[in-house]
């Protein structure tokens, strides 16, 4: 089973773009359920005002094989809400494999599950993250560091999912589940973002690669 | 108002990727609010499990600007859906925009609004799309005729919105909202999918192009 964890502001690209992803590999190629799992059973809104219902509250969460937090907003007040770090603390151990999208990676060091680990997160947040000390902070697309997988904002956490069914499952099961989403971007860029300054290191580099 | 619609079994993806990129134009720079519409409030079961709740049904929603539909399993039987067919044909013709994502077409085919277009859908129901007449069929990741935009599965409503609003709003802020979401895919393909017979044209081009 494959926990997504939600919250009062959790941003929606963040956990539906690996919810997809598992939910494809599970229905067509037999990979782990997909369960979205939050404090408790009750509707959340997003960050962006979608109106979401988990499967699962803490307290009744079933066992998982790999749990996954996405970031937004509303990890600012989560970073202060002891029954997340607890939930992550207790249920990281007995799992496979931890992701985070985005500034879920914030929660996962708040539980201590990024100590003396590389880890990314949002472009916005990078500075944040060092200062929580103790991580080693990339500015890479996603990066894996043995069973802790970190991506960075919203959309990066769909090309961490497929990474990750491809070490899991075999490059063949991911190719399948990335026609299935058609996950094949058109790569086009507008208004020059590969050259902002402000841009993570990964897409500055590509921005200076011939042929973007 | 930028409306996007749902169903019992409409696939995930491919309305919380448009939702997302809507949100943070709309927080962020100004553009219009999305809103999740559906036939009822009430939660709603989606194609992989997620469950979401609608901002309105259809007979107490808002005067919309844009309106989008997904696709996913449930279509099939939101074909035999007279409510959202009527949905649809009501409420399209005062729209500036009319957008489909994957199999969202054929909901657009149903209620009349593709008559004479171009248009596409997921690279699997090109064919069913086809057989409902009236339409040409490309294979791109998305096209645009006039009012009416369609993309092709999935993940592809989300380079759509970018271009949906880099043409509304301009390539400045299609830039801003594409770095807020850190959508800057690496490219990576699993499994030779470009060069899968069955994907759909634009997947295999891309995959004879020299440097993919």
């Amino acid at each position: 089973m494959f926990g997504i964890v939600v919250f009062e502001g959790a941003e929606e690209l963040d956990f539906v773009g690996p919810w997809e992803l598992v939910g494809m590999w599970h229905q067509v190629h037999g990979g782990p359920r997909p369960v979205l799992v939050g404090e408790r059973v009750a509707t959340l809104r997003c960050a962006k005002g979608l109106q979401v219902v988990p499967h699962h509250g803490f307290a009744d969460c079933p066992p998982l094989n790999h749990v996954l937090v996405p970031g937004g907003r509303g990890v600012r007040s989560e970073l202060g809400n002891a029954a997340m770090a607890g939930f992550l603390a207790e249920r990281a151990p007995q799992c496979e494999s931890v992701l985070s999208v985005c500034t879920g990676s914030l929660l996962l060091h708040a539980a201590g599950l990024l100590a003396g680990r590389r880890a990314t997160t949002h472009w916005t947040s990078l500075e944040k993250l060092r200062q929580m000390g103790g991580v080693d902070v990339v500015e890479e697309r996603f990066v894996r560091d043995g069973d802790v997988w970190t991506s960075a904002g919203v959309s990066a956490g769909i090309d961490m999912l497929l990474a990750f069914i491809a070490s899991t499952a075999g490059e063949a099961v991911a190719g399948a589940v990335q026609l299935d989403v058609e996950y094949f971007p058109d790569g086009c860029t507008y208004g020059g973002i590969e050259r902002d300054p402000r841009a993570p290191r990964y897409v500055r580099d590509a921005g200076s690669a011939p042929g973007r």
